[in-house]
C-alpha cells in the first residue's frame, strides 16, 4: 500500500481535496493519504514550503508527497516530479520543494510533460485536480520518473532562510513560521551558537532565557526553546509569542553572541 | 476495499466526526474514508449540496458518499439510500443529494427504513451516527438498497441553480458559492454563451475582462476566468473576489450578451 | 488493518500532525488513522478529555487512541500507555484520559519509561512524535502494554463533571463543553431527573421547555433536548446557544426541580 501525503492551501471546506483524492483513488484504489494541511496560507508558496520541508522526512522511504500551492496554475510555470532522500515529490516548479532539495542534494527532479498521464480535458485553473494528483498515483504505480518528461536542471528555488553573520558577535536571522501556539520557529539553530551565551533580539525586545521546554518559566514569560523542528523558537509559557510580540514569518530578528 | 466519502456540518473539533466513523468502522473494518469536507456552514443544505454535487462524481465507481447536513434530525424529515451515476449515496432526504439528482436522471432512491439496520437507540438528535453512518456500512456490506426501504418516488429537490434568459441579450444568474480562495463560482457556464462576447454584471460592477487562469492580469485586478468546477468564476488576481465585491453565496448577477 | 485514532491541540496548519502519522507509519505501514480531532483548545487538557471521552467507545475493540495535549512536555509529569474497555490509549499522564477511566473501572494503566521504543533523541518539546506516537505504533504490533513500564497506579485525574444536590429540590451542574452548532452540552443527564418536572437556571435565565430535537418550537427559541452524548443539551433553534447565553464550558449552571 502506497502513501501519499498531501499539502496544499486548498482549505477545508471546499470540493478540491475530495477531487485530488478521486482521482488518485480512481488510478490506485489501494492508497494511503495523509493530509499534512490544507490550510497553508493562499498562494504562500514559502510557507508551503517550510511545512513540507518539516514534514517529509517523518514518512517511510517510497512515499509521494503531492504538493500544491499554485498561484501561477496555467502559466508558463512547470510542473515536476522529483526523487530525493528516498521519497517523491510532484508539485509545481514554483519553489515549493525548496527545502526538500537542500536537504537532498542528490535529488533528480524532472518536469511534468507526458501529457497521456493527465486527466483530460486539463483545465487552465485546477492542475492539482487534472496533472499533479494523476501524476502522483501513476508513480504510485511505479512509472519511472522520466517517463514524465526531461530532467529539470534547474528546478525554481526560494531564497534560503536568512542566517548570516553580520559582525563578528552578531548574526542576522529571522522568522521561518509561526505555529499554531504561536511559537516563532527562527533560522537560528543550537549548533548555530554552539555553546556560547547568546540573546535574541526581536522586535524591540532582548530574549536572553534560554530554557529546555515550554512548561518552565511563570505564565506569559517569554523565552526561547531548542524547537522540534531543530531551529529554536521563541514562545510564551502558555501563551502566543507572535501575538505578544507582533512577528509573523519573515520578519527579521538579531542574535548577539557572547 | 470500499471507499466511504463523508460530507457534514460537523465542523472538525467535536466528537461527532469521530463517532459516525468509529460506528462505520465497527460494522465494517476495511472501510477507507475520505472526507469531503466537514465544514458546510451550519445547516447550510445548499452549500452542502453544492460542495457533494461537485465532489462525487471524480472518485471510482461503487463508492458511498455519506453526507448529513441534517437541521431537520429527529422530525419527519426521512433518510434515503440513493443508486446514481455507479455511486452510492446515504443522506437525509432534505435536498442534499440536488444536485446530484440534476446530473444522474436515471438515479434510484429509496428511503431508509429498515431499521434493524440502525444503531440502537436511536437518538433524536443524531441520526448520522445512529442511521446515516451505520447504513452507509452495511452498503459497504453489500446489502442491496431495496432492502433499506420503499422507493422514494420524489425526494426533496432545491430549486435548481438560477439561469435564465430573461430579455434577449440578459440572462439572470446567480453565485453558486464562494471557494477558499473568495473566488465567485457563477451559474454561467462557456457553453451558456458560447463565442458571442459578454460582460457580467455583479455588485455595480460590470466585468468584461475573460481571462484563461488565474496567474494573468495585474494584483488587484477583477477579471472572469472559466473555473474548474465547468462554471465562469469572477476572480481578483492575487486577492478575494468575494470581499472585493461584498457577494455570496445565493446572490444575483446578470449577464450582457454581445 | 489496526485504527489508531488521534486527538491532539495541534491544529491543521503545521507539520506536527503529518509528522507523528508518519513516525507511526515508519513502525507499521498497514494503519488506519482516524482523526478525532486536532483542534482541541491549545493547552486545554479539560477539553481533549471530553472529547475523547465521547469518541473513543464507538470504535472498535483493540483500537488504539492516541491523544496528545501535553503543555508540561519535557517537564516530570509522566507518560502513560492504558488498556481500558478493549481499547488501548496512549498519552501524556495529565488527566486527559480522567473522562475514560471514570467509565471504565477495571482500565490497567502503565508509564511509558522503556525508551527503547521511543524515537530519537527524544526532543524536550515533541513527546507526540518522539514518544507517543512510537509507543501507538508499538502497541499496534502487539507489544504487551506491561513492557512499556511499570504500573501507574494512580494517572492524574481531572476532577469529575460538577453534579451535585445541593438542596432538596436543586442540583447544581456546568456546562461540560460547546459544539460546533453553540449547542450548550450540560452535565445532567435524562436519569438524573426522571420523571420530575424540572428547569434549567442558565446566565440569569430560566428554561423551562424540553424538547425531543432541535427541529422543533420556533427560530430563536432557546430550549432543552436530550443530547446524543447522553447529557442534556441547552439550544436554540436555528442559531447558537453559547452566544445567545454567553457560556464556555466549565460554567455552572443550576437544576430546580419540581
Amino acid at each position: 500500500m502506497h502513501t501519499v501525503t498531501l499539502l496544499t492551501d486548498f482549505g477545508l471546506s471546499d470540493y478540491f481535496v475530495g477531487a485530488i483524492k478521486g482521482v488518485m483513488l480512481e488510478l490506485n484504489a489501494s492508497l494511503q493519504f495523509v493530509d499534512i494541511t490544507h490550510l497553508v496560507p493562499a498562494r504562500d508558496i514559502r510557507s508551503g514550503a517550510f511545512t513540507l520541508g518539516q514534514a517529509y522526512s517523518y514518512f517511510p522511504g517510497g512515499t509521494i508527497h503531492l504538493a500544491v500551492v499554485d498561484p501561477g496554475v496555467g502559466t508558463a510555470r512547470k510542473g515536476l516530479v522529483a526523487s530525493a532522500g528516498g521519497h517523491y515529490f510532484v508539485a509545481p516548479d514554483n519553489g515549493l520543494i525548496s527545502r526538500v532539495l537542500e536537504r537532498e542534494p542528490e535529488a533528480t527532479v524532472y518536469e511534468v510533460r507526458a501529457d497521456h498521464y493527465f486527466r483530460k480535458p486539463v483545465s487552465t485553473t485546477f492542475h492539482g485536480r487534472d496533472i499533479f494528483a494523476p501524476v502522483a498515483a501513476w508513480v504510485s504505480r511505479d512509472i519511472p520518473l522520466h517517463q514524465f518528461g526531461p530532467p529539470l536542471a534547474k528546478p525554481v528555488r526560494l531564497p534560503p532562510p536568512v542566517l548570516q553573520r553580520v559582525k563578528d558577535n552578531l548574526i542576522q536571522a529571522e522568522i521561518l513560521a509561526v505555529d499554531q501556539f504561536g511559537n516563532l520557529i527562527t533560522s537560528l539553530r543550537p549548533e548555530d551558537v554552539g555553546d556560547q551565551p547568546c540573546k535574541i533580539l526581536a522586535a524591540q525586545r532582548e530574549i536572553s532565557q534560554f530554557r529546555r521546554t515550554f512548561g518552565e518559566g511563570t505564565a506569559g514569560e517569554l523565552f526561547v526553546v531548542p524547537g522540534s523542528a531543530g531551529y529554536f523558537e521563541i514562545v510564551v509559557r502558555d501563551g502566543s509569542a507572535a501575538r505578544e510580540l507582533g512577528l509573523a514569518a519573515g520578519k527579521a530578528i538579531g542574535v548577539v553572541l557572547g
